[in-house]
């Protein structure tokens, strides 16, 4: 009989409804059934906008340290942005992803069984460069102001990002030969880049990507490519047709956005920063002010988030608890938060799919 | 009596279907009604990929200086991209609008008014910066190849591109307000960035466009934003929320795309690249060479991109003339090509929108 694995979870809400969603991720872990032999300790975390109105920095060192040396995992909510410039302050998340090298943004959307027009694809979002290295600058000029920010892409990060896909088109390729029913029939990774116009940046992540799926391991793959734009566009005619999309981590943000449009709402998609061996779950919507403290906010993308986590963690099965328990909610389609036309509170969309564990 | 005014339009089919759909346009600008006072002369251009590998260039100085001297405007089809990395080769619709400082790319998308959920909005792109200015350099690093690009924002394209989309509010509303049946009640542009990340790029490019907006000539306009990501999503969830849409190069482009696959196909998707006191009107689809040479290409895109031109260079009336018979054959729906799911010919298509100016 194997032992029990206790796993330490960071917990970080953040701000808005971040601090609403989390404790459901929470409560959907500590009432996974004995049979998983998980058990789960908890850290709480700050960060956020209102972390930094309070102590002047986003991103406490205190937080990442604690994820670094103690959690084997976290749940991250979800961070408002100031509105107006505000000096100093910069996304923690943002920050944490490169911080702890969180190098893939794992972003499934799918729609359950019941839906008439289905989706079944992830977006693998590279995670810690482009233009998310954040370096810009400034210039006065006789024409007034010019910045310039740049976007890096490294041929090492694309080829992991690139692996990551190609693994994961091969995990849902066995889930799908053991039976379960799905819209596809093959792995398929598909590539977005915008090459026709930055042949060295983006050329060079194609090129990357290619040459990693190339690889013998893959050959069950198949490998495909769309420019970025036209990637958007395809998305919204013909979504069942993507299984894995990998592309930089502008595009992967855009794109997770939109194919999360093709599910009624940000509310359902979770999302996961993966590193080697640690993984942060984080659902893909943000702090929502506009219905923040109102207890109405979709737990959902929370509590699949922690099945992502866990399944990044190496525990597919208890993972795969958590996703059927969300799935029997959605299709029994009683139960549902205002962003998916019910009424049901926070909780009582919690405690619905807690009963179905 | 106005006297007749003669435009002379450089035609520039490029690759592809381009070639079909470009003397498509050239015919609804022939066929326009004596009433229009408009004469048209054309002058054929080269450019593109076959121009490339016949001439070593994709845009040859022959036909910017054409443009620059003889024309009054321009129909661009479209070009092909290499599929491998092409030494030398570079997208001359891109080079186009830089060299003839055509600062803005405006992309109307608009249902017809049959359609179920309407949309009516118009996409304001700044169309010479950003990553388009393909500043980029490869270094060999330890670790492999690192590619970096600029992505530049000045405060000057951003305020002027602020204010097209201001006009354009206005003119929009003008319209309006002679009793064209209209989704919209009131003009509204909304700002599209993602200073969240970018606060200094996007940030200059949200506040020169906040800036622009607060002049008092747009008075009456009201003034969103959007992060760009989150806008994808609002544009596929409450489409008809939208007016006009103003955003840096690379947001415009994919955010253009992606409202065209809420019309049913890129096929119906004009484009504009305007500068002062000239514009090329440009179909937003590729050179599709899935389909080229069959004859089946939807000219409507360029039909429109056609009225558009004219829109741009000062010829409202006429341009109206060619969208309602558009729109006739549109809300007719018999005579649809097969991208809009009918069997039409590019030809038929044409005559039967020639037979209603
Ligand atoms: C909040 C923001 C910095 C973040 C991002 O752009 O990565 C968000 O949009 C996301 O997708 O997680
Ligand atoms: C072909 C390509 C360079 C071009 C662009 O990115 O601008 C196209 O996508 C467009 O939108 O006109």
């Amino acid at each position: 009989m194997a032992a029990t694995r206790t796993l330490r979870i960071g917990l970080i809400p953040g701000d808005g409804i971040g601090r609403e969603v989390i404790p459901a991720g929470r409560r959907v872990l500590e009432a996974l059934p004995l049979s998983t032999k998980l058990q789960f300790t908890f850290v709480d975390l700050d960060a956020g906008f209102d972390t930094f109105k309070r102590t002047g920095t986003a991103l406490p060192d205190k937080t990442v340290e604690t994820l670094n040396k103690e959690c084997d995992g976290a749940l991250f909510g979800a961070v408002s942005s100031p509105t107006v410039k505000t000096a100093g302050y910069s996304s923690p998340i943002v920050a944490l992803r490169k911080r702890l090298s969180l190098y893939a943004n794992v972003r499934p959307v799918k729609t359950v069984a019941a839906a008439r027009s289905p989706v079944d694809l992830v977006i693998v979002r590279e995670n810690t460069e482009d233009l998310y290295v954040k370096e810009e600058r400034t210039m006065e000029t006789a024409h007034g102001r010019v910045a310039e920010a740049i976007k890096r892409i490294s041929e090492r990060a694309s080829l992991n990002i690139a692996r990551v896909a190609g693994d994961l088109a091969l995990r849902r390729q066995r889930v799908r030969d053991t039976g379960a029913p799905s819209i596809h029939k093959r792995p398929l990774v598909t590539i977005t880049h915008k090459s026709n116009v930055l042949s060295q940046t983006d050329g060079l992540f194609r090129e990357a990507a290619r040459k990693a799926l190339a690889d013998a391991k893959f050959q069950a793959v198949s490998v495909e490519e769309q420019i970025v734009d036209s990637m958007v566009y395809k998305l919204f005619r013909q979504p069942a047709d993507y299984d894995v999309i990998v592309a930089p981590n502008l595009y992967g943000d855009i794109l997770s956005d939109g194919a999360a449009a093709l599910v009624g709402s940000l509310g359902l998609v979770p999302s996961a920063n993966v590193g080697d061996g640690f993984a942060i779950g984080e659902p893909c919507h943000g702090s929502a002010p506009d219905i923040e403290g109102r207890g109405i906010a979709n737990p959902i993308a929370t509590l699949r988030s922690a099945a992502l986590m866990l399944e990044f963690l190496g525990e597919e099965e208890a993972a795969a608890k958590i996703y059927a328990a969300v799935d029997a909610n959605l299709v029994e389609g009683r139960l549902l938060s205002p962003d998916m036309g019910g009424t049901a509170t926070t909780e009582a969309v919690v405690e619905d799919v807690l009963k179905r564990l």
